[in-house]
């Protein structure tokens, strides 16, 4: 696995402290899953401080709907709980619980310049494709975000490649802040595991929700059957010999199998007279695997809302107490007190 | 005096709530008395409910000494007492004593088109006039100052022309939330004094921290009295008979003396023989009449700290308690509960 950092000469030790949010829209796929909610989850076994959150305030761009809200906040929980995260290891809470960082995102604001947001590609996306009703909120978006990280001191970020120039501009307003206020925030790292930094979906592009070509790991079984079947291939026959450069559903497989399973994997589709049909059983059969106790954990925990509840709201309890230090130290550093 | 909004067939009447806030920049000139202050105080006496506030949030835009920020805030406190602000009868606190403000600005960014902030006049005037570091929180001033007003539901915002189009700005963010989220929010109607929306400086500009021509009200006497000596005037003799159009003098001293006095001021101008450095002289004394017991009150209370902070605490406590409602409505309609 390699991995690479914003900064040089980073050396990872169990005492530096990880904080990652996630933003709730509802159904992971796997890309989510090998992207980043696996990584978090591993990540817990190997620093001893890890801070989780459910980015709730950041959803209020894109979502009106508060019933929809409510619910992809708590489904994203549930997944994060299936999956393995521990409460008892990590901080786990919703953004919302912690109305602290937009108090500091007010601060931070008025140190950043406007030309710093300008440049953030995520923006200049939103623009260029033309959203004529792109909202102050997400142009805002990368000064809450870097609220949400320096708020914590955390050592190490672990993002998606498309997040490094977000934890850059966190390391930047940081250094602002620490510049003319006085030294007060740690400059985070972004971690990014390159290997796994682009999951296909099922038609090759990268998988995404907003492409409609997902792998989902909590969905129905027919209907995760369904989108595997669908994955594209070559017109190649069952006889014939398989490349196995753009076939999608050897380099998903590969994304979960052992080295041992792989390497037979590649022998069926090099020898030939193995079909697609075949392969595309034998990858969702390994999802089904990997996935099967997460998916009963879900399914159990679904039922159990109180216990959700009171697992955010106790980590909101211990990220609040943090954030009202960070927060009472930077108003009296800025004459707000 | 004549009185404008930006709605129209509104008639005011006491159980309407009145709410302004000031941002603490130091020294107020009698630009600030006569375009606000006075009207605040008096305001206080025509209506049940006024909301004033310290916008100190605000000031974080251009204030980067956090001593200065925290003395002009103190200052801005005391000077509205002396001048007669009543916590009795007014509820007066302090901007960052309710921090829920910051959450509300969150999330009315998030309903907040870009190009609403883009077409704002007084961030039209930072970008015109050069300002390279103009800040993210200079940008999003308006969506602050909508939240400052809408909190507290109040139906009148005294203010002057040069807001009228932030109170416009917070009634059309209002509309926005309680079209997309349901009737949460009061329009605000803008309040204007006409008349004395123009306070000419000592060189006939309006007058201006920015233009270095003001007339500060609670300056040592030496110094106000220096400024009011420095009045441009035409080049008339003092047989002359003078001008009243362009008389800074005649202007200043009508803005604060009784319809008899003013009659008689404008009888010597015209009647000749009787000198600038005269009037001057009078102007001087009208403005140390006006201001003697807010003078003496405000030296008092300058050594009176912990009473003007119980003063901010009690008015904080009951501005949060609103606030606290307000923004847990929001939250609920938006599905951040």
């Amino acid at each position: 696995m390699v991995i690479c950092y914003t900064g040089k000469d980073f050396i990872l030790n169990k005492n530096m402290r990880v904080l990652s949010g996630m933003q709730p829209s509802g159904n992971p796929h796997l890309g989510n899953y090998l992207g980043a909610m696996k990584q978090h989850i591993e990540l817990q076994n190997q620093h001893e401080e890890c801070f989780y959150f459910i980015a709730n305030y950041h959803a209020l761009t894109t979502v009106r709907d508060p019933e929809k809200l409510r619910e992809m906040t708590f489904e994203l929980a549930v997944d994060y709980l299936a999956l393995g995260l521990d409460p008892q290891k990590s901080v786990f809470f919703r953004q919302s619980d912690v109305p602290e960082h937009t108090e500091l995102a007010w601060i931070l604001e008025c140190i950043t310049p406007m030309g710093m947001l300008e440049r953030a590609h995520a923006w200049k996306d939103a623009v260029k494709k033309g959203k004529k009703e792109s909202s102050v909120g997400l142009f805002n978006y990368p000064v809450l975000m870097a609220v949400d990280i320096l708020m914590y001191h955390p050592h190490i970020v672990p993002v998606g490649k498309d997040q490094k120039q977000h934890v850059e501009i966190a390391r930047d307003i940081a250094q602002r802040f620490n510049k003319t206020f006085g030294e007060t925030f740690t400059l985070p790292e972004a971690l990014i595991k390159e290997n796994v930094a682009t999951v296909p979906g099922i038609d090759g592009e990268k998988m995404s929700k907003s492409y409609g070509n997902t792998i989902d790991i909590f969905a129905p079984e027919n209907i995760l059957k369904k989108q595997v079947m669908s994955i594209i291939t070559d017109s190649a026959t069952v006889e014939e010999k398989k490349n196995l450069e753009k076939n999608i559903i050897f380099q998903l497989y590969s994304l979960l199998a052992k080295q041992e399973e792989i390497k037979k994997l590649r022998e069926k589709f090099l020898n030939g007279g193995f079909g697609y049909g075949d392969s595309k059983k034998m990858l969702f059969e390994k999802i089904m695997d990997e996935f099967h106790t997460p998916r009963e954990k879900r399914e159990k925990l679904m039922q159990e809302r109180n216990y959700v509840e009171s697992v955010l709201s106790e980590g909101g309890k211990k990220a609040k107490a943090l954030a009202i230090k960070t927060t009472e130290e930077v108003r009296k550093k800025v004459g707000l007190d």
